[in-house]
């Protein structure tokens, strides 16, 4: 199998699973429980606190774990729920329908905050957007899921307020996320009834999940920075997307691979007169894993917001690819999937009614 | 140590480890994708649901599953925003919290359905508890989090219209949960922005979780039934409370261990003149792990809310110990814990100054 979908989600590091695995057996106990192997739990989950604190520029109480990035996201747009909240046309579903379903329809009112939640980067092309300006009484928060082990991430010098991350974008497990709240600003609980995270996320610490995102983000300090993952992982990028325009008629580029234009990672392709899901059907025959859109969005006939957004071309949209690469993969994978894409598109283009 | 906390927390059976190691080699992909990877994973959720539907009698497509019981209550209460919501006096916070929340001040009012939101069994004390009749209009919810494994349960026999479940309570992964919501009834999501759970609940699957709490419920259904279990936990917890009565003077139990009043797994008992996380502190120095009121309410210096709502009592409720039973204990850490527990409470009782 060629995986070429580490976008949607990363395969566990051995690393994590070994953090895990221990963590199974050591840490038995209920991390909110005063006895000993409670205290021990707390302590796990207080170090991994601490180090994603480190990686972002924050302090550790303020950050929240949850159940990953939807949780995330849900919580601080809902926190101002009957406020003035901006998005980008490009987030996520779990900030685009929710923002939809909390703001205020009459736009900013008297005295009350307004949210601004823009994404640094899109999932779904890798594009690395522009933070909008805040003025008095706003608070911006960024969906920084693609972003966290591909970028370096320092909250004050983006002057966010709230951000949201997960842990198996990075190779640890899914289903722990971590929400950044800068201190004093407005906060609202989505998961009531607990004192767990100081009373902002009530439910049991997953303790042994939360040490697997520990483990991921210690591999990312050490030895898969931002900077070194970048150099790694944009080569091959880069190398697929050069093969593609010289191999491949009628592609072209959702994705800008120059420099600091958009994630290392992620290469979104058109195909002329080829459907996207036709695509990812064909390569999968062939071992070759990839998205159409984002994985949240599969299954959905409608074309990806994002490229609508982009491009307000719907053939475009339709016609999409998403590859994205991590650290395993190698010039082998290139070379296996430019084995068969054309192929696949020539194919496709041949029996299609569009062209 | 002895560990007598499995309310708390019930450590992971050796097969829920061995199918999640298993599962983290084999379902790496997004189960939401659409290729190979993507439809084993999904293949695999689809199992634990229609597994978790058998054990409690529901249809596949009334279970959604969810990072735990404190989501899964939080998702039901908030359902009923605005509208009358009764509860009993003894849910737990996640509950009691979110009702006040989210209920109408006003009590019922004309068209809007009520919600009754009443526990099955008490989590402190393991009361069976009797679930109100409801009238046309009105809906019940149970949050069986400390009853699925002790009980059988079945949602038509009991009338429920909705149902909290938590894996790690009998022996699968922290942070995953299930709810059963029946086919009809109102329902919100709490978590949007995602096809997941046909649109009630956003978020990448937490696939190796959920094959988790598939194998507790597997070992549930073929070896730990509710009935197997109660037989041999039930023994050793009426044989501690009998001991502790017959050897510990000023102890008085709060849980009535008349077969059919309990949770076979719970003994709740108060020592005169002897605080409750002191008992503790001091069987946790010995190795004896146990929990005063719920663990969730650990560190809170405010009396337990179930043992205040049933006795009224501020010296009986502080006074609290709870030891809850797995199958993995036996006689011996009975005879351990009652080696110390006398001498305990007897230096508290003599220091104390309410005695």
């Amino acid at each position: 199998m060629v995986y070429l979908d580490y976008a949607a989600t990363m395969p566990l590091l051995p690393e994590v699973r070994e953090a895990m695995h221990k963590a199974e057996g050591e840490f038995l106990a209920n991390a909110s429980a005063l006895h000993t192997p409670g205290h021990l739990a707390m302590n796990e989950v207080e170090k991994v606190r601490a180090l994603m604190a480190e990686i972002i520029g924050a302090k550790p109480e303020e950050i929240i774990f949850t159940s990953g990035s939807s949780e995330s996201n849900n919580t601080v747009i809902r926190t101002f729920e009957g406020c003035e909240i901006e998005t980008s046309d490009l987030e996520h579903h779990s900030v685009l329908e929710t923002a939809r379903m909390y703001r205020s329809e009459s736009g900013r009112s008297e005295g009350r905050p307004k949210l601004y939640s823009y994404m640094l980067a899109n999932n779904e092309t890798g594009e690395i957007l522009k933070l909008p300006a805040k003025g008095e009484g706003e608070y911006l928060h960024s969906d920084l899921t693609q972003v966290l082990g591909k970028m370096p991430i320092n909250v004050d010098e983006l002057g966010l307020d709230y951000a949201t991350f997960s842990a198996h974008k990075i190779g640890g497990p899914v289903g722990v996320g971590a929400l950044y709240v800068r201190e004093g600003v407005p906060f609202k609980p989505l998961i009531v009834g607990g004192r767990q995270e100081k009373g902002r996320r009530g439910g049991t610490y997953n303790v042994v999940g939360i040490v697997g995102f520990g483990a991921a983000l210690k591999k990312l300090k050490s030895c898969n920075t931002p900077v070194s993952y970048a150099t790694l992982v944009s080569k091959l990028r880069n190398l697929l997307a050069q093969r593609i325009l010289a191999e491949v008629p009628g592609s072209s580029l959702n994705t800008d691979i120059g420099e600091g234009k958009s994630l290392p990672n992620i290469l979104n392709v058109s195909f002329r007169a080829a459907e996207g899901e036709s695509i990812q059907l064909y390569l999968d025959a062939e071992g070759i894993v990839v998205s159409t859109g984002s994985a949240c969005a599969a299954g959905d006939i409608k074309p990806s917001h994002v490229l609508m957004a982009k491009t307000g071309d719907a053939e475009v949209a339709h016609s999409s690819i998403r590859f994205s690469f991590g650290l395993e993969n190698t010039e082998a994978d290139v070379d296996r999937a430019m084995e068969v894409l054309p192929k696949i598109i020539d194919k496709l283009q041949k029996i299609s009614t569009i062209a």
